[in-house]
């Protein structure tokens, strides 16, 4: 199946500042779907970093089914990513959309985010092979591993090697969970190439209380970290409040892998 | 399922100058996967057109899997679309990947085409949403039709209401065809919107020797038209040679679609 | 794909006393979901078979999700098909659900159907491969072509070669519609088997207003006849009522496929 | 999703013999894909239970999709069975396929297996309601949560409420695995009832190597236990060769699981 695969043996270790991706640490990166407002990513930042976190998710620029739905705060929610940075010491990752927007994102992000629906823009991958952020390269929701890897390796060959890939979710038949977490490509990345990979168990379930268990089953599966959504208040969140974790619950999940990590012979620092 | 869905109904027939997609005459679209050479085109232009074709297809930026496929010849094969229409007056419709690639594609084009891959470009889509030139907006190969009629809904909403839609076959757990066609979304779309849609048997099936059978069946569904693979040698063919038919075969299909469309109170002018 | 497929050349014609399925003209089977009683079934009959039909549909042993749904009136609903049978000529279809069964329903069955869940219950299948008795196998919802294959394949190398095919739709992630019809399956059975296949547009759509363009695609695609629930009061059925047609309904598809039959070098005698 | 869903909530844990399912102690399943011999099974039963396993698998009826494969020893694989569990104390699982062969299988089985193809064979799930004898209903490969808490009710409502269900893997897009495990399912059912619910990592990745990691995901995501396949020599194994593990890298599987269990606080008593 991957026989003609070319992507080649990399690197373990993203580096983003200190901080080594792909390593015995595992990643733990949280925030909101959106930046909604300083106050709210503020203090989500502070609350995350608190309980084990080093890099904070939040998206400026949305990807959203309809034309009608909260689009992001654009350019005003990448100030407020920095002004977060600043004040906690916390890493951004956040969404880029669109080639044209790539030199603005890339003035903020530590990491850049490829989301599911673009994992096949084939312009913005030739872009980001361009640059030397590092790139998290999200699994398009119906992509087999194959494209997945092929997809990466357009971000590799055209320059940039600084790619970690994560496992958000792919669709099927069943509509009981959002997505089906597919951790057998965890597992099947780790044998076939060097790349790091973490796991999305918020957009993998798209139900809260899904997400400890799930977070537990990838880094079983080998993954190098997790992407989870936390909101101060869920219930009132702009995106995605069905799938996101209060502080509190993200702290529970946190002492809950540690175990788990320990049981692979990996480590949370927090 | 379709009940928060917000396109409007808009006028069922779209104007390609002096064409008109979406009325009693079936639009007939054929040409090669990719453009090639001047010759290989102009040589596909000719045979289609004396064979009903009103409609040259011909890609010259193309979505590849892969960063080690042919691209496409780029500003050269829009070129060279732009001499096949001098010479034997088909209309052009040609891919746009990429929005910074807009300007450019849009001076040649008479139907900007979205691919499958790029559906869910929300950034392309608006900007396609400032251009006065029709939309081929082809389904994402696992979109629901509900995120299908959304992004057709980008477009509208941002000002172009020429969409045009194009089933392209979806991806399933059967693996004996490159793509399942879903002619139900033919006769739900139909019922639900006044959008034109067209089918695209050649990725639909992925195999030359189906595409007459689903071309029929496309159109006792209610499709308002075709878009087909066609290349002088197949076998030659840069991309998609297992799902292009010869001039020949094509001249046999639209025969064949002639009979078809009579039954269902259509017409092909050839 | 179907390389290793040892499925051979049988007849192309399945014969079900005086009718011929397979040939030039289609099978046209309409019924019920359920035989709910002998005056809805008698009532249905002969509407149906005023408009067209031959072959008269109904289960007695219905095949359902949860064990609190209505499961059939067992050899009660046997008996008015027979009866239906006597007063309008009809011949009969309905399923077989459990091998225990076989020979209570072949008793009475000119037609055994072997239902979608039921496509790989290998005991069943090597029953019907001892029985004199034409079988409609559908597709499993899941299964792919060469697993249907295989399984008509049972049946046959078991002893009995009258094997009718039915596609009824596939399970995708697509749920705007209850299932998706892939006639795909249509045209690439109809080039590697002399099987003869029907259609079922009523659960392959899963809405009444759906059966008609998708019936005409069908045949479009090449299939020998379809299959389709009709019922007196489709808003009272106890199971399918919002896929099922009113006998109008059904007439006007008749009439309408007709004239889509004609054009692919088919007829339907009413 | 779930909310018409009547399954009740039962006791968590289901006894075989002295075993429990469901509780502390995870259930360690293991054994041959089919029964080949009497050699290959106590060979196989005494490396499993030496390394921890306490049930043995192994099919004497088996659901193979072609006719001409290897179908099984029948009646003699389930003597070798009970030969297996004389000698070594462990006790059986084995498959049932059709509702006829009940009776025999039932005298020898300590838990009935329900194949995933089988999972809609309603009439068997009706018959096995009626025994006293604990059923092993794995998922059917394109079911849905709901269809197949909806087969366990089956059982349940007829009688039997000794029922352990198991993930298997379920039918996707994607080909690199042969399923694809969905631990999503396990944390949900975990969440809505209260029916013990074991993995089968062969099944789930059709891989050996994938099979360890898999497994640890599992229990991560809070299953109550594994069925392994193991085969002495798997690349002269009559099926499933591809996906079987060696009995060392079963005692391997086994010692890692031993740690990731106890980070969920569950045990393994090997």
């Amino acid at each position: 199946m991957l026989a003609d695969l070319t992507v080649e043996k990399h690197q373990q270790v993203v580096e983003v500042a200190d901080l080594k991706i792909g390593g015995e640490e595992l990643a733990i990166m949280a925030g909101p779907c959106a930046v909604e407002s300083k106050k709210q990513l503020l203090e989500t930042a502070v609350e995350v970093k608190k309980r084990g976190a080093k890099i904070l998710r939040g998206g400026a620029f949305k990807p959203r089914t309809s034309p009608h739905s909260f689009q992001g705060l654009g350019k005003r929610g990448l100030e407020i990513l920095a002004t977060a940075r600043e004040e906690t010491g916390l890493k951004i990752v956040t969404e880029v959309l669109d080639s044209e927007d790539l030199d603005l994102v890339n003035q903020y992000a530590d990491i850049l985010q490829v989301g599911s629906r673009n994992m096949q823009n084939f312009g913005l991958l030739k872009k980001l092979g361009q640059v030397d952020t590092p790139v998290l390269l999200k699994r398009g929701y119906a992509a087999t591993i194959k494209e997945w890897l092929s997809a990466a390796e357009y971000i590799i060959s055209y320059g940039n090697s600084q790619v970690i890939l994560c496992e958000r979710g792919i669709r099927t038949f069943e509509t009981a969970t959002r997505n089906t977490l597919d951790l057998n490509a965890i597992a099947l990345i780790k044998e076939k190439t060097d790349l790091p990979i973490i796991i999305d168990p918020s957009h993998g379930t798209g139900q809260s209380s899904l997400v400890k268990p799930l977070a537990r089953a990838g880094i079983g599966a080998g993954a190098d970290g997790i992407i989870v959504e936390t909101h101060p208040q869920p219930e009132q969140a702009l995106c995605d409040g069905q799938q996101s974790l209060t502080p509190e619950e993200f702290g529970d999940l946190i002492a809950d892998l540690k175990r788990v990590a320990a049981a692979v012979n990996k480590k949370i620092i927090a």
